[in-house]
């Protein structure tokens, strides 16, 4: 067994090496390629290099660099309704034949006939016994599947694409760029923190630990001996307007130095994070200036993303907003109807060349947004690069660590390894699956999404 | 500017030498050091090696490695009372003073007056009352700067010196081992989420985000402009008993493979953690049963810690034991009472030699309970052995990162690392202050708790 100190000794090595090249922090030129150059980007890496600057007066240590996301209209689209309504909807439609008592219900009958006057009626009550009956009494497991299912199946009705598609690209590289330089990124959103939690580290990589949402409590039992939760919607909480300040000081426990949304909602935490703070801060509102690639709307949306005060205060308060019409080069990861951003994530090799693959051991692939691929052969770890081009898929050579491993194993390594060189496109196949194919247009290997 | 893709070459070929060296898990033999071998230790280092070992059935993979920990009696000691509520205690007498009115109280009286009884009865109306006055209407800073104050000055009844100072080296231990196998540590206590979150960072590495515990509701606003957090008791969440496993899933969103307790109060998220689990998962129990070092107790404690229920249940749920006495070479970072371990943490350097320092750069100096010193010189990061012995401190050469500077710094450099080769010992000034000593006795360095 290697001596720990060996290894210590080449971890300090190596994060010295590390450390001396990233002395100036991480060239921005190349991490935001899809902000057109201007006041909003320049505003975006001179914040970041004036917080990671070390030995200047502006530099914030690594664990203090916190920075907040709101979720809808800010990360992903939320028109022409946030999708969690939208989700609840046709939650609502798939339940009803199981659940015909349901049909007395005015707000069932509300929702089936249209009658959105109806649901908003009495203080938004018949939306909140939509979502009461879609969000509560189930576990966190069962909610996750359902979300997952429909996630899968649904699609935009703009954009004919599935909603986990219709991100913006240009925050997709904000989150990347702060991550490269040792931020901790955060949701903070209106949206349930549950629902969030399904999507958002395949689509953000941002883990559930770090998604702040509403919530309600959480019943706890012993049920037939196995630990289970039940969700309700008791004491909840609403993590919008001044619940966002709360919800960062409960949940993180620190004031962050970046806050990122897009409506009237975030005010409370963009204030929270420029104002008094001891620290450097910086506040970004993106405006919804193109009706053309996505949709014009603040004073008056037809659904949420309210933008009027927050707008008006943005100037005092030095908060950078974004015209997403001039500042974004493109909007949506590629063109969201081809499909191609949802390769990124990980996915599991289910055969190689028709031939199966082993049961126990797990050959994975991991598609990044930085254009690379990474994952185990099933023995070893490997990465290389991975250009995806429309439907085309070609990974450059793939480096990997050197352990043996039983020669069933290694035989399929081996397979792995060959038949992603013969690779030069992909295909979508039943839900959740995907084919790599070879230049022959044969199927060369099927996996499945993680 | 170095090229990022430079930077990116070399991480991953830092990575790749890494990941080689680490092809086996982090070697256990140096990392407990502070345990007995037998069925514990074996236990602890088996669990991990089982779910770090790369191709295996039982590989969990880095994401999913969530330990949780309770604290009172599982990290640091709880008696003969959960220093929290010693905390509170002192500040009802601190503050009396300054609150006459309080005098009228009948929860005061009793306190003041020593009367337990009366404190508790009435299902602790008494007891909550004190915590409401201590505990709510003041700010979050105000609150931290009360516990800091507190935590600088109180001392243990029975071991005489700061209550940071009476934790657990073989725990410590554990947490370090775990996260050098890409766990993520997380604090899941029935004490005060705030009250926590203000020390656990500098004494268990843990960030306040990692913490989970009891909390009420907080009230934000903009007051004369500026944002205020208030604290109430409102809305009280409890964060102990079926709590837990509650915590765990809103604040995390993932269950833990590993869950570490030592009372009853934690059966649930043992349970939680190991029962009905698809991940292979982790249980241990602290077992006090050494009244000399530290305590005995298990069914009838003076205060919290009961440990009935959750012992019986660890043979048929397979949780580890840890009988204190047998399992733990040492209780304490060295003797407590020595103040050795309180040198652990982050200090800024506030002189050299007498001859001050440069105002707006930070020479720092952070002590690793791994016997590691590291830092900035204010231009450069640097790393080495940092010896402390009973009052014996000396450091080994140190590494540092080769960037120039302007002279004024290059010059305090220069100052600090010379300084450094000269100390041989270290003594405690005045409140947060230390001094570092040459072999003359003289002040070389003069260094502030940051």
């Amino acid at each position: 067994m290697i001596q720990q100190n060996a290894v210590e000794a080449m971890k300090t090595v190596c994060s010295l090496l590390i450390f001396a090249l990233l002395s100036t922090p991480v060239a921005a030129q190349d991490s935001l390629p899809s902000w057109n150059d201007g006041a909003s980007k320049q505003a975006i890496v001179a914040f970041v290099k004036k917080v990671t600057t070390e030995g200047s007066e502006s530099f914030v240590p690594a664990a203090e660099r916190i920075a907040v996301f709101d979720n809808d209209g800010t990360l992903w689209c939320e028109f022409p309704l946030p999708n969690q309504a939208t989700f609840a909807f046709d939650e609502i439609k798939r339940l009803l034949p199981e659940n015909p008592v349901w049909k007395d219900d005015p707000a069932v009958t509300a929702l089936v006939s249209g009658d959105v006057a109806a649901l908003k009626a009495d203080h938004n009550a018949g939306l909140i016994k939509i979502i009461a009956l879609t969000h509560a009494g189930l576990t966190p497991d069962e909610f996750d599947e359902r979300v997952q299912n429909w996630l899968a199946t649904a699609k935009h009705p703009k954009f004919d694409c599935a909603y986990t598609n219709v991100i913006y690209q240009p925050m997709l590289e904000v989150l990347n760029y702060l991550r490269a330089n040792d931020f901790e990124t955060w949701i903070v959103s209106g949206g349930g923190k549950d629902f969030m939690r399904v999507f958002a580290e395949a689509t953000y990589g941002i883990p559930p630990q770090q998604i702040i949402g509403s919530y309600g409590k959480l019943k706890y039992e012993l049920k037939e001996g196995k630990p289970t939760l039940t969700k309700t919607l008791d004491s909840l909480f609403v993590d919008d307007k001044e619940g966002k300040p709360v919800g960062i000081a409960q949940f993180i426990g620190r004031r962050p130095i970046a806050c990122f949304g897009n409506s009237d909602g975030d005010q409370a935490m963009m204030e929270y994070t420029t104002i008094d703070n001891p620290r450097p801060s910086f506040g970004l509102i993106v405006h919804h200036t193109d009706a053309e690639r996505e949709y014009a709307y603040d004073a008056n949306p037809t659904s949420s993303g309210k933008l009027t005060t927050a707008l008006d205060a943005a100037p005092q308060r030095g908060w950078t907003v974004v015209d997403m019409k001039q500042d974004w080069k493109t909007v949506f990861p590629d063109d969201p109807k081809d499909g191609t951003s949802s390769l990124i994530g990980e996915w599991l090799v289910e055969d190689i060349a028709g031939k199966g693959v082993v049961d126990r051991v797990q050959t994975t692939v991991n598609f990044s947004a930085d254009g690379t691929a990474s994952g185990s052969t099933g023995v070893n770890r490997y990465s290389g690069k991975a250009d995806i081009d429309g439907n085309k898929l070609t990974f450059g050579s793939l480096a990997t660590t050197r352990m043996a491993g039983p020669a069933a194993l290694m035989d399929q390594e081996q397979r792995f390894l060959t038949a992603a060189e013969t690779i030069v496109a992909f295909e979508f196949g039943e839900p959740g699956i995907v084919y790599f194919l070879d230049n022959n247009a044969n199927r060369a290997m099927k996996l499945s999404k993680k």
